[in-house]
């Protein structure tokens, strides 16, 4: 093994460079040796940590419920994810997981974690909600350390961070040193966007992306679930649309059942789905199961046999979305859907007689954006009787559509000065914004393109503090047309947790070369948990990933 | 399912958009319907199919070989491949592969394809070499399918070819029509370059690959072992060099074993493989296992502790490289050891004092060039004495480095035009070229780029017929910085595919959108196979992947 030098950060890239990261600790006269948070990724709010170190053994150790706590072990959430972290700290097949080892003087044991939600609502059996609060306050030390945290969702966050603060010396035994953490997140809405039109993703793809999601703190599965090219959700009230509008109807579509178990697997690890049925546009699958529900386009005086957008002219279209949509009410528990309304082409409506005479009807001139604007009004309409908020891609606000006051602007396209400008408008107008702009990572390019989206601050815009606050988060998005079950989880990970720190963390935490470093040990940690995050860049891990390849 | 529509080829691109790859035999009046080889991947030099279609039973049918062939049972080559062939066309774990289905009408069955080897010596026992003949004829008809080749390696192309040739049909019965195939490769050297010093990557992922090499018809596998960051070659000669310099010197390494296995595995599949041992640059990993190899780095004049290339003035130097070089001669049973000798830095030749004397005492001026020569020189003197040929990096000729004749030189750099120039300057000077240049995987960007590499022609420079002779092939190379384990497969497939064709078949075969729809094919049947082929774009495959993730 390489000699034992001394280096600062710049080198020590360098060294990571040439010899993997196992020589990180080997230097001192940096914050990062003293406070020891080396492997925290999304580094919390604050952290102390000194160099006592505390044993940790598969014997003895215990998570537990602590007095006084208002979950128990029926808390089903806690008692899954207790079990989930015990095998993340002590390795499901024995595995070793050194990675790094702080400076320690020798310690006692801690032999409990113990879990305290101090709320007297723990909503163990609800879902976690866009208010949902996942402050939480760890204490290490022994013999038992503790886990603050008001509602379970803070408990999982907790959780995480401890199993992250758990290292393996070189005789493997498990150690932890005395630390403090008091954490909360940045924003609120910290998503990742899945596609499932472009490819179908198999099921056990999205849930091993659950897992990978909540290691990095995200909180919201944006499920893109249908487009233009494929419709797999199986609808009870339409199953024509899915039978027809799929790319295969038994072995390329999300059955109900596979929905609820993406929906409770989320819950477990506190994140919100979110489904997107995006409409009027991106819509071409939909028509292959419901008739007249698109627009047919026209070539001269006579139908072509091709179709546009949803027709926004048949009252039949809104009675079908009145019912599609209380379905979807009724399958997705989350108080928020994402009704998209994104790239409507009006190439077709424009060639279509009977749009040209609706249009003169409600005298929108040759205006498009006006009959968009009167389709997706009526839908937002038709929505809203449903109880539930909406999200919309940024094209619905900026053509003027009337917006519930909580409607959520989905922000993703990047002005001729970035996406400051849109999120300034939006906020100026009163709503909460989102931004997803800089991170498309299905863009990918060459190098460390991951420092790109970490730098991406969504509050980098000209706007008052008030504005500022109507930012309540972003999404990374991964859209599919190059990525299915053979590419998506390494195109994904780690190049998201860049969006996950940046969301998660104090505004202050954008040094490159201190973020370099804990994504190194990061994305090692996520493939010792079975997850194939990619190479930030040369180096290696202990332990390789171990895939079926 | 889809409606069948008659379509022509780029509409029929827009709907494998939509709807999937299968529907791509519904249109008419184009050949691809007419010759019924949508799925072959790379295209034979000559194939002439009918509609007349024969079926194929797991029950009865056999590979065998033929009365008459130099080759039998005891030829381990095809006696494994007959097994290998026979799984793809039934399938391990009776998965149906059903991709496409062309016309047919009713047929008798197929139940032997006879192999005959038509050469006295078959080359059974032997290792592909440069100028292995790997053409065959295939005469697909019932009862019996016969492949004609003049040694195993042709056959072992004949036999993919075979097995691209089989699909399924709506009941899961496997067919083959009438078909007569005469092939032979455009050029001698296919190869795909993968890097194991950037990110270790692990026996069962090159094996993987290898496989994945021999459907596509490679048959190079240029190992580029060693470099900079770690040195994973366990030599017995010199132990310490893994030792010391590899990421880990149990779990980090290549043992003798390993490689021999890599070797078998490889020759099994008629692949090569050639490794490359670059110096004088690239090298600090050397270092770490063998003093005084590097040259030491000044500051003023004192050494700083850095180290620079190879020291080109030590005999002892020279000395370890005959040592070494004789071992990778044993090792490596190839007629061509890759000896690199690109990017080589001077500045810390330029600050050693006594690289300084050394440059003065043989009259070399302050021209670094000359000393890098001169050490190449001497290097290419010793690896001669092991009677290996060498393949060199672009610059060792550029340098005016005296080169043996059978000398290859690898174009890797793209100056101002393109890579035409130097293949022009390279075959004017007589010497066989390689061409890497515009297939450097490593540099990915959005969108589909196997078309770029499809599109590069090797013999597109201006020089006579015999200078276009001697630009023998290619390789894709898939450098490692961002590449390990977690997406190296699905980075390298299918875009490496898109150079097969280009180096295998006719130099007229350019058509994108007919290559667009075979690839989607041959890509979905790499999935059946088990390898994860990222997608060319939207769509799917009737099986997806079904890895571990």
């Amino acid at each position: 093994m390489a000699a034992l030098v001394k280096i600062g950060v710049l080198i020590l890239i360098a060294a990571a460079v040439c010899q993997g990261y196992q020589d990180i600790y080997d230097f001192d006269g940096k914050k990062l040796q003293d406070t020891d948070y080396v492997s925290l990724w999304p580094l919390p709010q604050k952290v102390q940590s000194s160099a006592t170190a505390f044993k940790l053994s598969s014997v003895n150790f215990q998570i537990i419920h602590a007095k006084g706590s208002s979950a128990g072990s029926s808390c089903s959430i806690l008692q899954t994810a207790f079990r989930r972290y015990f095998d993340y700290i002590f390795g499901y097949k024995k595995k070793q997981n050194t990675k790094w080892e702080p400076k320690k003087t020798f310690g006692e044991a801690v032999t409990q974690l113990q879990v305290l939600i101090t709320s007297t609502d723990s909503e163990c059996d609800g879902f976690p909600d866009p208010k949902a609060d996942e402050s939480y306050e760890l204490s290490v030390d022994q013999p038992a350390a503790m886990l603050k945290a008001s509602k379970v969702w803070g408990a999982l966050r907790g959780l995480e961070t401890f199993s992250q603060l758990v290292y393996e010396d070189e005789y493997g035994s498990r150690n932890i040193n005395k630390t403090e953490v008091s954490d909360f997140p940045r924003f609120a809405h910290r998503g990742i966007l899945l596609d499932t039109s472009r490819h179908y993703v198999p099921l056990k793809v999205i849930l091993a992306n659950l897992d990978a999601m909540a290691w990095n703190k995200f909180n919201v599965f944006h499920w893109h679930i249908v487009d233009d090219n494929s419709f797999p959700y199986m609808s009870r009230t339409f199953p024509d649309l899915s039978q027809q509008g799929a790319y295969h109807p038994y072995t390329h579509v999300y059955t109900p059942s596979d929905v609820k178990m993406v929906i409770e697997f989320a819950r477990m690890r506190g994140i919100r789905v979110i489904p997107e049925f995006d409409t009027p546009g991106h819509t071409q699958s939909w028509g292959k199961g419901q008739k007249d529900l698109l627009t047919p386009c026209y070539s001269g005086s006579t139908p072509n046999g091709n179709y546009g957008p949803v027709n926004p002219i048949l009252n039949s279209t809104y009675e079908f979305m009145a019912d599609f949509f209380k379905e979807v009410s009724t399958v997705f528990p989350d108080a928020y859907v994402h009704l998209g309304g994104d790239e409507v082409d009006f190439t077709c409506w424009k060639s279509n007689p009977d749009i040209t005479k609706f249009m003169d009807d409600h005298a929108f001139g040759r205006d498009y954006s006006k009959l968009e604007s009167y389709y997706i009004q009526r839908l937002l309409d038709i929505v809203s009787t449903t109880s539930k908020g909406y999200m919309i891609w940024q094209e619905v606000f900026d053509n003027g559509v009337k917006l519930k006051p909580d409607t959520l602007v989905h922000v993703w396209m990047n002005g001729a000065s970035g996406f400051g400008e849109e999120l300034a408008r939006v906020t100026a107008a009163g709503f909460n914004t989102l931004l997803s702009a800089p991170w498309y990572l299905d863009w990918i390019s060459y190098g460390q393109d991951w420092e790109k989206y970490y730098k991406a601050e969504p509050q980098d815009f000209k706007g008052t503090e008030q504005q500022k606050k109507l930012v309540i988060g972003g999404e990374a998005c991964l859209w599919g047309e190059y990525v299915d079950a053979t590419n998506l989880t390494p195109r994904l990970w780690p190049r998201a947790s860049a969006v996950s720190e940046r969301l998660w963390s104090d505004k202050s935490v954008r040094d490159v070369n201190d973020a370099y470093i804990r994504l190194n040990q990061h994305r090692c940690r996520m493939i010792e948990r079975g997850i194939p995050a990619e190479p930030l860049f040369s180096g290696y891990c202990r332990h390789e990933y171990k895939g079926n390849l």
